[in-house]
């Protein structure tokens, strides 16, 4: 890094509003993680608060914990919090399950709302699982119902009036593409269909605002962004009007009366109902922490952050599409953009791996890409610029096609 | 406690092969903790191992944890474990998901197995998720299939030709009664019926045989006998043959290849299929520092001592029975008598409450049922005989008709 460069860095660094919160989480000196999106980095009070619920709620309180230490509204409670980063309203939201799971639990939702309606619509391409929930749901319903993944341009013409349901990823877990989540819903409204919106590369990434976009379903992930921990429990929302649909998955946390043992399901009144087994409470408890400390930053902020590292970034690696021959693939306009970068380059795993060795932490996602997610908590600005300078090291020595302790010799 | 009951005790304890394990787990002096069979109580290994996995797995290993911490593989190696608690073999088990999601997981794999027939079979009284999962999808499929629940002892003559699946409780929750696996077994199988098991009472409690009873499905929870923690990750056991089911709930962890990010679901060949969403890791991480401490110890031995403090229970308590008025619900014949007893007192629940106010942990069932689980692996002798002698105190004194500190004033 040149003096200047170096300077230039460290006063976007000083000047940064959000710069505290980087102490916060616990990351090893040297280390630059832009994986976030995969997985969050672990806040500090999230070690210490699982500490607690184990060593005293559990250990201590034991089954009195239930009511005693509120593990039973845990699920709503967290979910009321992660509603304040949706734009959703209390009782919309609650944490519990996988990602696929509350998937499972949208769609089958969205079907009982659109009787009749015999398609559950995505886009090729969308986050596996997605798909794949769809193609179980198809499966089981033997023909009655079928899955359908079209072109991404072609996915709103897609939009007949046999569609029950669109599920989308408002951004691209691969190119972090962002869907425009009001006039894609109020397309699928026209057509008569419900939208379903997979926000696990959204919460705590971008401003959501659900009910300004008259959402119907939304399912995303706890451990990306929402630093909520590896497999931390997922969140459903389901907009209050359509928390009459029967829930498939009707469990007794769901039943209007879990403890009174009736043997009669009848789904709880509000969101409650689509809860099914026993909340998960030590990932709830840490996805919580996560959560919180979320909550503490402000949002535009947090996106302003996000959009500045990204141009940083892109700035930074124009010589290097150039010379190495990386490709954008990521968007370059900002209501287009998630809060990441991705590059395809066609030796992309192998340059990951290089990077790794050299403590830049990336990801790759097949078959060419390479992902750098931005967190605007914990990344710096000097992170970036850091980042791409390894990076033109590991291309200009060639080290991505030697081992590990090579490529640490050859960039170090 | 006179001196001689006091001396008889002690000698049980000090001849006790298992009391050394009673000092590996987190127990507040004083308590007397029977509902176990609730919420295990904590190990002190579980708190250790959580701090491990948070701080270095997850703050220092991040996203490489999947694979350098096995986190991938978590609900394999801790449903291998599980399985010689339960007669399975290496891969016929996996951890994750809830026990009511693990239910429809079986329920559907089940339906799928036995085209054509209808039903979907339990008893009466079952625990309610297990009947609420039945009518789920009784509901979803619309009238293609129904949820009858028989009356508990006409359930095997009610297995006709169009039943799918029969799903009973291995140990009934309220009364503790043991089914014989086997024996039901092998008259579903002559009606073509499946059986799914529901163990959550069974595991780390009696001796279970899966593969030997020729069982077909079975599901449990890891939060009772396996102090798995609250909200613990349950387990599914899906027999070796029956793993060519297709998977309703088919999300990614449950691909053949999920990191080759593939469109078009194809299920895993072995117990994976039954995997759904990212695996829950910090539950699991608890669950099998439960599920090792259980395997430290010789099953036999937890079953007789087991059976001999419920002996003493129920010994201690006959002239209670007839003095105020306690009913034994729970069997008196060993082979048919789970890890519990269990009294009807018109004032149960009070009696509950006012036992609690002096630090015994019992559980109340609607409508008047008092329950005490009995873990061998923590609980005293000497625990059995002042549990009795302090509920005596309760009724003699009729603490149970008021609030809490008169209850402890009165009985200490």
């Amino acid at each position: 890094m040149t003096d200047a460069l170096l300077a230039d860095v460290a006063k976007l660094d000083a000047a940064d509003p959000l710069a505290g919160f980087r102490d916060r989480f616990h990351l090893r000196d040297g280390l630059i993680y832009l994986d976030g999106n995969s997985l969050g980095a672990l806040p500090r009070s999230t070690a210490r608060r699982l500490a607690r619920v184990v060593t005293e709620e559990w250990g201590e309180g034991l089954i009195m914990s239930w009511l005693g230490a509120d593990w039973s509204r845990a699920p709503q409670r967290i979910g009321d919090k992660i509603a304040r980063l949706l734009g959703a309203a209390r009782g919309e939201i609650i944490a519990t399950d996988s990602t696929s799971v509350n998937i499972f639990k949208a769609l089958t939702a969205a079907l009982s709302l659109r009787p009749g309606r015999s398609k559950l619509l995505s886009e090729a391409g969308n986050f596996p699982t997605d798909l794949y929930m769809m193609q179980g749901v198809e499966a089981f319903l033997g023909g009655r119902v079928r899955a359908v993944a079209a072109e991404p341009d072609a996915v709103l013409e897609a939009l007949d009036h046999d569609v029950a349901a669109l599920l989308l990823t408002q951004v691209h877990y691969k190119s972090g593409r962002i869907r425009d989540m009001a006039d894609v819903t109020r397309k699928a409204h026209a057509a008569g269909a419900l939208v379903i919106w997979d926000l696990s590369h959204s919460a705590g990434a971008i401003p959501v605002d659900l009910n300004g976009a008259h959402a119907d379903f939304a399912i995303g992930c706890g451990y990306k962004f929402l630093n909520g921990g590896p497999g931390a429990p997922a969140y459903l929302f389901a907009a209050a009007r359509h928390q009459t649909a029967t829930p498939v998955l009707s469990g007794w946390f769901g039943h209007a009366r879990p403890f009174a043992f009736e043997e009669v399901y009848e789904p709880a009144r509000g969101i409650e109902r689509f809860l099914c087994g026993t909340p998960p409470v030590l990932g709830l408890a840490a996805l919580e922490a996560g959560v919180e400390l979320m909550l503490e930053a402000d949002m535009a902020e947090l996106r302003r952050k996000s959009l500045a590292l990204g141009d940083l970034f892109m700035e930074r690696m124009e010589p290097l599409c150039a010379r190495y021959g990386f490709t954008l693939v990521s968007e370059r306009e900002p209501a287009l953009r998630g809060s990441q970068v991705a590059y395809a380059h066609p030796k992309g795993y192998q340059i990951v791996q290089a990077l790794k060795a050299c403590d830049v932490i990336a990801d790759f996602r097949a078959p060419d890409v390479l992902r750098f997610g931005l967190t605007p908590l914990y990344l710096r600005y000097r992170d970036i610029v850091e980042t791409v300078e390894r990076l033109e090291k590991v291309c200009a020595t060639k080290a991505w096609a030697r081992g590990e302790y090579q490529v640490r010799a050859a960039v170090t």
